[in-house]
This record gives C-alpha cells, sequence and structure tokens, in this order.
C-alpha cells in the first residue's frame, strides 16, 4: 500500500480526492487498485515517456483489460484533432462508462487525458500519473482540463477532477533539464503569490533542486500541492480567489499562443510572464525593486527567460491577452503581487501603464 | 414577464432551473433578460430555423452584444467538426467567460450549443430555445450534451444544465408533419415509463395532438416535461432510475448509427426501439399481447416506424449495442417494459430472446 505519511487530500466534498507523492509508487503493487471502478483501463501517454514508464505501469495494471494510446510529444498537439484519437481508441476497444483513463506523462498528456475523461459517455473516472516536474506540482492537481485552439490556450475544456494522483519522484531522474528547470518556474509561482517563507527555502534551496536532490525535490512538490490543494479547495470553480495561481499566465500564454505552442515550454512562458507581472506591479507601486530583482535572480538562476521573445510586438500582445479567460465584460483583469507572498487578481491598474510595459522591454 | 402559471422548475440544487412553456413567449420583451449574466450573447441555430425566428429573437436581444451561427441542419452534422465552429465563433468575436449561449432550434442544435457552453472556457451560460417537439419535450430538458462520433452516438458530451428552457409553442407551427410525429414518439414514451393515466390520455387525444391543436400540445408538452423533471431530479447523471428515460433508445442509437445518422428522424427511430423493446418485453412475460398492440397502435397512427430497417442485419445491431453507454462491465442493459407506465433497466434477460427478436422480425 501507498504510504499515508506521504499523501495529502484535495478537499471537495465529494469531489475530494488524494495525491500520492513518493519515490518508486508506480511499483508498488496494487497502487492502482482502489482508484479502479470496472475493468477497463485506457493508458494515454506520449512517445517519450511510453519507452521509459509504459511497461511497468502495465504491469502494475495485468488483471485489467488494458488498453493504450501513444501521443506525440508536446503542447502543439494539445488539440481538439488529438482528443479525438483517444475517443476513437475507447470506442474501437468498447469501452464503457465504467471504463478508468490514465494519464501518464506531463501536462499535455493530463490535460487531454482529463477532458477526454470529463466528456466520454459524458464522463468516466481518471487518474492522474504526472512525470513531469510541472505536472507533479501543478497541472494534475486541480482539476483543470482543456485542449487549445488556434486563437487561444486551454479555450476548451472543463473542470474535472481525478480519483487519485500519483506522482512517482522516481520519474523525475529521467527529465531533461530544460524541463526540470520550467518546472521550478511554477513552484516558485506558488512563493510568489501564497507563500513567502516557501520563496524564501528556494532562494536557499535552489541549487540542491537544480542538481535534483530527492529530498529538497519531495520537499519542493509536496509543498507546492498543499499550496494548490488549499486555493482550489476554496474556489474549485475559479470564481475567486484560485484566479491567483495564473500569476504570469495572462501575459505566458500569450506568448505561448503567439508562438503557436511550439517553442518555448509552458514553464518558460509563465516565468517571463511573472517577470512581467511584477514588474507592473513595480510600475503600480506595488512591489519593491529590491523584491523584483529577487524574483529575477532566482528565475534567472534556473535559466529561465526573464522576458517574452523580442520579437514579439506589443499590440499582438494586447490583442491575444483580450481573449484570455479573466477577462470579464471586456476588462482585462491581471493577477499581480503586492508583495511576494501575496498576490491579487485585479483590473483597478492604469492600463497605459500596461501599454508602457509592453512597449519598452525592462 | 412570463406567465409563472406555465412554468415548471427542474429541481437541482444549486443547478435547478426553469422550463418556460407557452404561446408566443420570443416575442415577451425582455424574456432573456433575468438569464444573461454579461452583455454578450451567440446564438446558434441552423439554416432550417433561421430564416424563421433569428429576427425575432435578435430583436429580443437588442441591448447586448449578439453573435450568430447558422449550422447546416441535420443529425450528421453533429459532429466535433461542427462544435468547433460554435468555438471558432466565439473566439473570433471575443466572447469571454460571461458570456452567454442560445440553443435555437431542435436537438440537435441543443445538444452541440449545451456541450459547446459546457466546455468554451471550460463553462459558460447557456439558455435553451427548442423549436421542435422533440426538443421541447425531451433534448432541451435534463441537462444531456453530447455530439456524435462515427463509431456511437452521443458518445462525446457532458452533464451541464442551461440556465433556462424557452419553450414557445407558437414555434410548432412551421415544424413540418414528419418532425411533429417524431416528437410524439418521444411524449409516448413517457407515458409508457412512468405515467399510464398520461399514455391513456394520448390514446385519446392522438387526433387533436396529430392537428396541433395548441391546448392539446401545451397539455402533452407540460405533462411530458413535469415526468421529465421528476426523473432527472432525483439521478441528474444516470446512476440508476433516469436511465429509463432511454427507453427505445439502445435500439434506436443502433439504428441512427448504422445509417450514419442520415435517414431517420431520432423521434422514428426511437419509435421502432420502443416496439422492439416491448416485444422483448413480451417474450420475457411481463407485457401482454394487448399491451404490446396498444404501444404498436398508436405508434402507427403517427405514421412512426413499427421496426428497424429490413436492411439491418442482426450482427449489427449487437454490435452497435455492444457500445451502448448503458452497458456495464461487458453486459448490455435495456429498458424493458413491466407494464405500460412501468419500466426497468434491467441486464436480467436471457439473451437469446434478444437474438431471437433481432433476427425474426416480428
Amino acid at each position: 500500500m501507498v504510504d499515508a505519511a506521504n499523501q495529502l487530500i484535495v478537499e471537495l466534498g465529494d469531489r475530494s480526492y488524494p495525491i500520492h507523492i513518493g519515490q518508486g509508487l508506480l511499483q508498488v503493487n496494487g497502487v492502482f487498485a482502489p482508484y479502479i471502478r470496472g475493468n477497463q483501463v485506457l493508458v494515454v501517454t506520449n512517445e517519450t515517456i511510453a519507452p521509459l514508464y509504459l511497461n511497468l505501469i502495465e504491469k502494475n495494471l495485468s488483471r485489467y483489460q488494458v488498453d493504450t494510446l501513444i501521443l506525440p510529444d508536446g503542447e502543439r498537439y494539445k488539440t481538439l484533432h488529438y482528443l479525438n484519437k483517444i475517443y476513437d481508441r475507447l470506442l474501437e476497444k468498447k469501452h464503457n462508462r465504467s471504463t478508468t483513463l490514465i494519464a501518464l506523462g506531463g501536462g499535455v498528456v493530463g490535460d487531454m487525458t482529463g477532458f477526454a475523461a470529463a466528456t466520454y459517455q459524458r464522463g468516466v473516472n481518471f487518474i492522474q500519473v504526472p512525470t513531469t516536474l510541472l505536472a507533479q506540482v501543478d497541472s494534475s492537481v486541480g482539476g483543470k482540463t482543456a485542449v487549445n485552439h488556434p486563437m487561444g490556450k486551454n479555450m476548451i475544456g472543463a473542470f474535472y477532477q481525478p480519483q487519485c494522483v500519483i506522482a512517482d519522484t522516481a520519474t523525475l531522474k529521467t527529465l531533461p533539464a530544460r524541463e526540470l528547470y520550467a518546472g521550478l518556474a511554477e513552484v516558485i509561482k506558488y512563493g510568489l503569490i501564497a507563500d513567502e517563507n516557501f520563496f524564501y527555502w528556494l532562494e536557499t534551496s535552489i541549487d540542491q533542486l537544480m542538481n535534483m536532490c530527492p529530498d529538497s525535490l519531495a520537499t519542493a512538490i509536496m509543498r507546492s500541492c498543499e499550496n494548490k490543494a488549499r486555493i482550489v479547495s476554496q474556489d474549485e470553480r475559479e470564481t475567486g480567489i484560485r484566479a491567483i495561481l495564473n500569476l504570469g499566465h495572462t501575459f505566458g500564454h500569450a506568448i505561448e499562443t503567439a508562438q503557436s505552442y511550439s517553442d518555448w515550454l509552458h514553464g518558460e512562458a509563465i516565468a517571463a510572464g511573472m517577470v512581467m507581472a511584477a514588474e507592473l506591479s513595480k510600475l503600480l507601486g506595488w512591489l519593491s525593486p529590491d523584491d523584483v530583482l529577487r524574483v529575477r535572480e532566482l528565475l534567472a538562476k534556473c535559466q529561465l527567460p526573464l522576458w517574452a521573445p523580442h520579437t514579439m510586438r506589443s499590440d499582438t500582445f494586447l490583442e491575444l491577452m483580450a481573449v484570455d479567460k479573466k477577462v470579464m465584460d471586456g476588462t482585462l483583469r491581471l493577477v499581480l503581487l503586492k508583495s511576494i507572498g501575496q498576490a491579487t487578481v485585479t483590473s483597478d491598474f492604469d492600463h497605459q501603464l500596461l501599454g508602457k510595459l509592453l512597449k519598452n522591454r525592462l
């Protein structure tokens, strides 16, 4: 069985579910059993992860009808077209309403598999098995599922909770350094929006994290998930406080959309977006220059970009930001920082300052 | 304002919503206002309905940003491909999370618009304005939204409730007779599954209904919606009793899928399916020969088919039924009749009898 000490519950009434975090969880016999209802399982993964972990997971599921689908790797494949391949496989293999989908991979696999589970036969069970740092601390937690549309990221989706999340930290050993660093951007985000002590701990522990020290990684993942679970529990469908989890995302999504989801990693775009949000917070007199410097230094240490690509024009930015999901009644709202550890969602800022920020690379 | 006497509430806790039924409702000034949150509206309709009622509805929405999308007419267009056209229009016109979608049309428009609302930006508001009898008594009520997949009907969808249903019985005046009769199949279904008195009333009132007597139609619609609302309130996500609403649908969906959704109307396939379910119930010794005859006679009077097309082979049938959403752990479950007015969902029947039924057209 799974060690309860490394378990965290996301409290959502009858949609509550556990997050298991630990080294080697995928090898624990029967780790999936409590979360599988019927006798059918579809494992969705991608061509990078399949050779590494698909056998392992299939071995642990030998008593079920296990089908698999291997998608190409990358955010640019998070589309309706590839989503349809999940439905195709489910129907080819005659999966019924008591089937369970397992998302084995990073955020893209998790978002698509979750959305397929939300919509196949109007909703079936699914399990998140995140294999990237970013997915372990962010995309697998909280029930946001989606695919992209050419005109906007995550525009088609649903709030849909998994039966459980199984975050095996051993899978991070095979993660390329660039993806590890991109994941650290989301880890740093939790410190920035809601947990000043954690931000400080990150400043002092960043070398160990970049060197994949298992204990430091486990701490960072647990603390990130705790922060996210607490916020999601308060506001499952993002009608209020949950929006602070999107620090840097309105800027970041605009960058990703402008690149057709094909150049920067999600965490890299979010890193640039967080610096932009911090600089705007400074222009508004909310964040001190010293604090902005701390943000820049920590992200720079992780070899993350500190601004949008210089080729991106400010009018492209404004146009892409205008379709962001946080726009309400035509008014752009942004997540900005009052201090390190305290974020706010607001439309109450001088929009000329935003124009200035976008025109003058700081 | 809308007359409360012709209003019915579907009780679903914080997802409860009213159904307004009445002649000329679309012309009542401000009929939509209480159900629209932001300042944006997208009206989705089809090429048959648009010339008849789109102007009327746009006039009633003049204070909002109103965009429109006109889809081709027919079940064969209820696909991911056409669903995507709704997302395209929403994004082109920069609709944000406080937008409201209005489904103006029959079941296809309602199912697709509802699913688009369920998934655009992870969920926006929508209003059902059903213009066919079938949609007024069935598809617009209960929150089932979906699109078809080439391998199965309604395989991709969500449970998602509208803000309200506005059933203007005046729109039935333009309904072709064939569609009126197809709608009567679903009306008859409510009598069969849960309301013996209503079935008797239908037997005595069928001529008035087929002649579009407004009072008889209003009674039939109200009584159908009351029956459906009561059942849906007990079991929103169809984990139990709600499945009886699918009387004839497992057979009917197989017919529709075999025809690629292009020949019979949904109500026609359901009529044939209900006869097949009744005949199987008779073979099981549950329904008397006299009762089966009553079912056949009432449906025949409405010029509805009483069996699947003779070209459809029994093995095709069994294969298509095997992917039905009511299959659980490989076991086919069917809605069958214990008597007129009492349906049951069961896998506890002799499956050889089903094979016999499909082979020998009765």
